[in-house]
């Protein structure tokens, strides 16, 4: 009887934790939505659905206040140990990277409002497109990774976005040189690059979420190591 | 005996929680030190003094992986609940924050490196001092309020880096103006601006430690409110 009771409370624990990993996900989902409305927003100089990704931030924050507070319960009243522990930690760190990516879309949302008072011209929307569908790319592979608890996966999105990053650098200095050539657009440049300064951010919280899956998977704190490096701590591993 | 065990193992457990709490203000005030040191290389175009900011980056990483790590074996280890568990999950969340001033250190001593290098005018580094030096003072506030668990304090600060925020908005708007009239200085004011945008970000970073002040005291999550909803909510709790 004791053992049926303790093996229907593990079982239980069990359904807790996934619950909690997919509420995670459907968190992941929201955000990445957000991120695609507030790009489209961006390039079609759509109020309305500007409007839309500002509203709808409400929704993450209150997401991650829930999935927070679900974790504090797990973690008062099962008191996960090892792979448990690790993976309570590790949701309690990417729902508040989840947040931030909300708060960034929330930013790119309000510069394509500023945008959209200026009509007169669209050049360089599809430069910033390029490097926003680069980004939303790479969070989703990465919440994909976080999903199925996928190190590769994670190691290649993790490499990719040194290459988002590289794009961010060039899209910043070719802004750089319009505003130069033309001082009359140095406003509304300034805005494009505000909206690149968001999607960088967003690069490094998806990276941030990588990291989780690797530390999640093989144990290792990758934190402020670069990608060069996590790939030999992980091979080293592989050799052990 | 029972009892002498138990005893010692909880004295042991407030010991422990007694450590951490203190390594995390060490944390704040290497991260304060930081922002003191960025600064001043910004104002006096101090080369060494910014590369010193940018190498111990690494210092605040590692500090805020190492309490990290400790965080996760108390929570194994002691498997805390109610107050304690509450400490342990906030501190979690403040290295977070902590880490992420000492990056934004690290971007204004980088803008400070750029500056250096182009010493013509020191035109607008009064300007960003002003900010500047009142950012600093908050996030010392703040770490005070932390200290000594001050819900007033806390409020206090939240209540002034509105004040900070508006000032960053002026700041931002006069930078604009000074590029449109001489494009010459756009370089020169943008390094100046992203400097600004890291101060807004040390004073949100800055904000959540208030948060987390107030939630360890009332135990009220206030994440997202404004300071306004934060006063009358916990006006509505001392009414109770």
């Amino acid at each position: 009887m004791a053992t049926n009771n303790s093996q229907h409370i593990s079982q239980q624990f069990e359904q807790e934790l996934q619950d909690i990993r997919s509420r995670v996900l459907t968190m992941g989902g929201l955000v990445e939505q957000q991120l695609s409305k507030a790009l489209k927003s961006l390039k079609k100089s759509d109020i309305d659905l500007a409007r839309s990704v500002m509203e709808d931030d409400r929704l993450v924050n209150s997401l991650e206040m829930k999935i927070d507070e679900e974790c504090i319960q797990i973690i008062a009243l099962r008191q996960p140990t090892a792979s448990d522990l690790r993976l309570v930690s590790v949701i309690l760190k990417a729902i508040t990277d989840l947040e931030r990516i909300g708060d960034e879309t929330y930013n790119i949302a309000q510069k394509a409002l500023n945008l959209s008072e200026n009509k007169h011209t669209k050049k360089n929307y599809s430069e910033i497109s390029t490097l926003g569908n680069h980004v939303k790319s790479l969070l989703r592979d990465a919440l994909d990774a976080f999903a199925r608890l996928d190190v590769d996966a994670a190691l290649s999105v993790a490499r990719e976005a040194q290459e988002a990053d590289a794009e961010y650098e060039s899209f910043m200095r070719t802004m750089l040189t319009y505003m130069m050539e033309d001082p009359r657009t140095i406003s509304r440049v300034l805005d494009l690059m505000w909206s690149a300064r968001a999607l960088e951010r967003i690069t490094a919280h998806t990276h941030n979420l990588c990291e989780y899956v690797i530390y999640l998977v093989e144990g290792k704190d990758v934190r402020h190591l670069s990608v060069e490096t996590i790939e030999k701590v992980l091979d080293r591993n592989n050799e052990d």
